[in-house]
């Protein structure tokens, strides 16, 4: 049994953007079984798991900006003008925790795992990964 | 210090189905403290904890009808039309890390495990446990 | 590779309160590096991770309330009258599974670990920290 920790640095050029991660994590998996906590270090960004198709990345930014609307007035936005950007990530989660089997992510065939950028663009947001197990 | 692997296979009957799998978890333990990654291979599903009483699982079949409109037009329809299956996915989420203690899951007493089917019905949903502790 | 388990007990005075637990949890990290799962026992309540501003905190509040709509009839509240906390405790989750390292919590700068109380005021909150690493 043990500990390993490693992180992916990732550029973003849009305000709403999402990545497709899963074949960076799964290059830096350095255990053959375990659990991986994949957590982005920043409050204005997600981490999801679902179906890597167009349309649907889409859907969810259009979902997304649905829910939390803009034609209300938010506090937060007197100091930083970007509250709904932390109110998505509140509703998404900036972590996952998921199964390695075989030295890999344990995934379905139709997921893959995303970064979600909230308040872009951004220069190195920092996704940390934490693998426990042999 | 170990990790122990095994799944759950369920067939759901329904679009939009809420199944307990608190007891069936419970059964499949088989270390004694840690933690349990309970994590559902499919994207139109998800893994939540909360009470089990059918009018609140009822509610919250309203709600997520609620939050995710069947008035709006998406884009990955067109592909495979369960959008609406997905983006509810999204914002539950496919996974849960939670406590082990005496072998069994350590939830409150109000507090059980299901498995949602968010695009039934379905044969063979598969559900991965992957244990870490001793 | 060891597993250490704890836990905080928390007393909140709102029906609505978030109580920043980040500094409670570092004191009782006994790991150098590793997971920790952070596990509320209850069904009306969530722990998220995000920023710690007042007014962000508000926006949360409100945006809750506007996506668990009050002009609906909850089945729910037949049998107990907060079908509406438990329903915001589905969409925030009621467990986080973070990252340690250097006997920390390895978070961003502005980010913070929150207990949400969704139903109270309540006596004694029951909050599990279990760590898995060495």
């Amino acid at each position: 049994m043990t500990v390993k920790t490693n992180s992916i640095k990732i550029n973003t050029s849009k305000n709403f953007e999402i990545i497709d991660i899963t074949s960076q994590i799964n290059d830096l998996i350095d255990i053959d079984e375990g659990i991986i906590s994949i957590f982005s270090k920043h409050s204005t960004s997600a981490i999801v798991v679902n179906e890597n198709e167009k349309g649907l990345l889409n859907d969810l930014e259009f979902m997304m900006d649905n829910l939390v609307l803009d034609k209300f007035s938010y506090q937060h936005d007197r100091i930083d003008n970007n509250a709904r950007s932390h109110l998505k990530s509140f509703l998404l989660s900036s972590s996952e925790c998921l199964p390695i089997k075989n030295n890999k992510l344990d995934l379905g065939t139709w997921q893959s795992v995303f970064f979600i950028e909230l308040d872009g663009p951004r220069h190195k947001r920092t996704v940390t990964l934490t693998m426990v197990g042999e």
